[in-house]
């Protein structure tokens, strides 16, 4: 009888017990939890919090004794692991009988990761919360119920800081957003993260970025926060979001190779490198088997490590090669592209792949295309716009990574860029993606298309572009050359832009070459479209033109002085 | 100076004559049209019809004069081209003013289809209507204006004949609908067209399938329409969709080469037999280059048209081996999966690439994985169960077709299928996609990582199953086993089968082994993940035992007798 340990018991480590007994049913399954729960929804603590999945109990899954009925799983709660012993194959458990120590063929190790705690004094004031655990966040609810009103200060604005934000204020709690990075939502694009700025602004929540907490005192029961700044904040609840690292102690004390961060090095089939030891979720990173082999960083996310709990049963109870091998990539790592997606009040925003950030890193030369498609055709009623930034590779026309921010669609656009990275998919392929129309779920050229088509044109030199981040140079060096409509104008305009609407720039060419003076014309629009007109025109009267890609609608996110500076 | 003559101003035709603007400011492009419109949302009409897009201006995108305004186009409405002299390279004019002859050095063939017509008498009745063009709209329309009730016939289950029902349904009609065809939408297979059928039964329609309309004669004013079964409905409209065929006839007489169903055969260019002349939309099907280069039917779908009309201008304009083809795949065909998608009343039906009929007429060796998943976790409000239907081929594991009936979420995951068979992604692919989580809109094993599990673990081995179809021989040869809660088989179960609910199946392994007699295990719960368990459960203790694909959700749909029959 194969004896499989599991040491924690949610996401990667009870999809592995599953998928273990349903291999072998006759195999012992023991599962250590070092928590009172297991397989409990912890990506769903936020929306109790806020009221919105009203009934506690429907967070917890399951229950050792459910587990045993369906899957004859022997879990055991409040027992922590404190040693592997990798010679004999056991783990010492310290659990609520006492000290004990259990025999291993296999060891599953899915401890997920602890909160990254950074230098903050105070922060064992009773205010502070965290949010990744039951117990945690019945802490949490029971420092505000009751509370009609209260201040909160959630520090870290990334997808769990922007859930507790949304459930506090939901709550009618005052919130203040403070995270370090130069923007919220960090992983994406500076243009993207914007729009989510202005997202909570309008539902009221306080965002200060480029800033950290230095410290937590206590003001009567309640909190004082400061922030680098000087500034002190006060505050009711403390929610404490800035990211996790890897809980992989027991691993580094049992000798196991680590990689970035302190993450547990494992193959594609989740293998650490012990035979006899496979890892996933927070506590893991997969070393790519692409390119060079290298590490790379963990990927906390939910949805990746269900999946390898499941690979790496697989392959413990199978032997590696499963019988499902039957395909030439079968043996490729999976991989984590760090698709994720969080709802921010009306808002949604989702990501997938490579940001310019790691692109600028890893030097990687590619082109960015911005559009603002609708999520359904114009004509059918609730069409709602989302905003795509999506790069390229530039030399082989490769998707490399693509965000979106919106309302309706974006869920199911960003699926489809995270398939079409998996496949290696290039700008080509993409336009001639053969997705789902009718009228109340798409348009006959897809968002995806529609981006598709203009990295075609900008990889092809058909559409030449220009960036909103290089408009200062623009301005010094080219005639700015506006072509939306004398009305949109109306709002502001790039200070020294020439307004000529797209439908009279045929007419107007002279007008333009004069006042051109023989530099480049910087064409814009409002969202790139009729600007990508002009600029053909312009070409094939034999100027140098180049797009603003995305438009006003991509500079002004960015520019904040835009509005204020009509011609 | 290049000229591009185009035929016909939707879709595909108006798709190239912009494109090719956009290429080459400097061609003579002119546009021909026989309709009064050009560029109309001929997607949108139904929902015009029920009012759901109340105002008809908003169905006309573009005229002659904006495009004229904005892209330098010659458009002609109201102008027939009457021949193709291909010698010449011209074409022969019936326009407002008389005949005249267009010279052309590249011909963009676009003219759609014209509508099947069946072997009816009486199609000539004022009640009879189709819905393809603005101006039937308008008929259609006038036909019911003012009535706030009436009945009305529609011809044809497909998708703009579920569109028709919906719209005439909401306007207060009686609806009948006729399909010759065994079930509603049949490129569905059947378990999924039946819940399409539920929901418009639902809606108070009433569908008459495997039946054909014979006759349409007057009754002081309104129409009788006699059924292939004698029945003679009453009818104060008939809405005619029972089709396309390829609108080619021009093509014919000048001696293109034609396919299937009379479509122009093209290349992956767009290119029909003439280098001169290409075709794109209902009226042409591509040669695949993959396989034996077989013919195809064509797909008269308003996406791949718009597509394939941009393409075609790359082709033409730039020529053959444009220079966005960076890629090696970059020469092969677009590959038209037919991807489709319909609201009807308050469902979503949906599908991609090859159903159950075609794999038969094939003969492609291909397993049927059925899953009912959430659109989004459970615990979270608001869920939307979904039914996926997805074929595999048996060999290589490589996806061949999926269909989804379902509310939120449908698009999303039909749009993943289609990405990925246009990759040629395997079951092991799909289960590592890295798809984007949150509560509100996914799971942590999304519906298409779920639908791979399932496909892996019948290709393996790991699960076999029966289906529904097969019922009638597995009550004869095995022992079925309802692994359903008792509760839950109070509402029915199939005659004869044993009911042990999966908790206890370990427990009573000997009660089973009495029943079964020797025979197979034929297991099933309600979706077929209890019994999945169960199934394992059964084969880890020896027995042939093997889980009904879907479970009673599937078989409850393919079989009306089921809930007459409780044991």
């Amino acid at each position: 009888m194969t004896k499989i340990v599991v040491i924690g018991g949610v996401a990667g480590g009870m999809s592995a017990a599953a998928r273990a007994r349903r291999l072998d049913e006759n195999a012992s399954i023991i599962v250590l939890d070092k928590g009172p729960y297991v397989s409990f929804a912890n990506c769903g603590l936020p929306y109790h919090v806020s009221g919105e999945i009203p009934s506690r109990d429907s967070l917890l899954l399951h229950t050792p004794e459910t587990l045993r009925a369906q899957l004859n799983l022997d879990v055991r709660v409040n027992s922590e692991v404190t040693r592997i012993n990798r010679e004999e194959r056991t783990v010492t458990v310290n659990g609520p009988e006492g000290t004990y120590t259990l025999g291993y063929d296999t060891l599953i190790y899915s401890p997920g990761s602890k909160a990254a705690t950074p230098p903050v004094t105070g922060l064992d004031h009773a205010s502070v919360h965290w949010l990744r655990t039951v117990p945690e966040m019945d802490g949490l609810i029971a420092r505000i119920e009751g509370r009609s009103e209260f201040d909160a200060v959630v520090v870290g604005a990334g997808f769990i800081g922007l859930e507790a934000v949304e459930a506090l204020a939901h709550r009618g709690g005052r919130v203040t957003l403070v995270e370090f990075a130069p923007h919220v939502l960090p992983p994406l694009d500076s243009e993207q993260a914007e729009w989510v700025d202005r997202e909570l602004r309008k539902h009221g929540v306080r965002v200060v970025t480029g800033t950290s907490v230095e410290a937590i005192s206590d003001a009567n029961g309640a909190a004082r926060v400061r922030l680098s700044t000087g500034e002190v904040l006060p505050a009711d609840l403390v929610v404490m979001s800035t990211g996790v690292i890897p809980d992989s102690s027991l691993a580094k004390d049992a000798g196991l190779e680590l990689g970035l961060r302190g993450a547990i090095v494992v193959d594609g089939y989740l293998r650490t490198s012990d035979p006899h030891i496979f890892a996933m979720g927070d506590a893991a990173a997969m070393r790519q088997e692409i390119g060079d082999g290298d590490l790379i960083a963990p990927v906390p996310l939910a949805a990746p490590a269900n999946r390898h709990g499941r690979r790496a049963a697989d392959a413990a109870v199978l032997g590696i090669g499963r019988a499902a091998d039957r395909v030439d990539d079968a043996h490729q790592a999976p991989r984590v592209l760090g698709t994720a997606i969080v709802r921010v009040f009306d808002l949604t925003a989702a990501l997938t792949g490579a940001n310019r950030r790691t692109l600028s890193a890893q030097e990687v030369d590619h082109i960015t295309v911005h559009v603002h498609p609708a999520d359904h055709a114009g004509y059918f009623p609730g069409a709602e716009q989302m905003h795509i930034t999506a790069h390229f590779a530039k030399d082989t026309g490769e998707l490399l990574g693509a965000q979106i921010v919106g309302g309706a669609g974006v869920a199911n656009r960003i699926n489809v860029f995270a398939t079409a990275l998996k496949a290696r998919m290039t700008a080509n392929d993409l336009a001639d993606l053969d997705l789902a129309y009718a009228p109340p779920f798409g348009s006959a050229k897809d968002p995806v298309n529609m981006t598709a088509f203009v990295a075609q044109n900008i990889l092809t030199g058909q559409m030449p572009v220009w960036y909103s981040e290089d408009l200062e140079q623009v301005a010094r060096e080219a005639l700015i050359l506006d072509v939306r409509s004398a009305t949109e104008c109306e709002d502001g305009m790039i200070p020294g832009a020439l307004n000529i609407p797209h439908t009279e720039v045929r007419d107007r060419i002279e007008e333009i070459r004069k006042a051109s003076a023989g530099r480049w014309i910087a064409v814009h629009c409002a969202s790139g479209v009729r600007s990508y007109l002009a600029t053909r025109i312009l070409i094939g009267h034999g100027f140098d033109a180049r797009n603003l890609s995305g438009g006003a609608l991509t500079l002004d996110v960015t520019r904040p002085d835009w509005k204020q500076n009509p011609s």
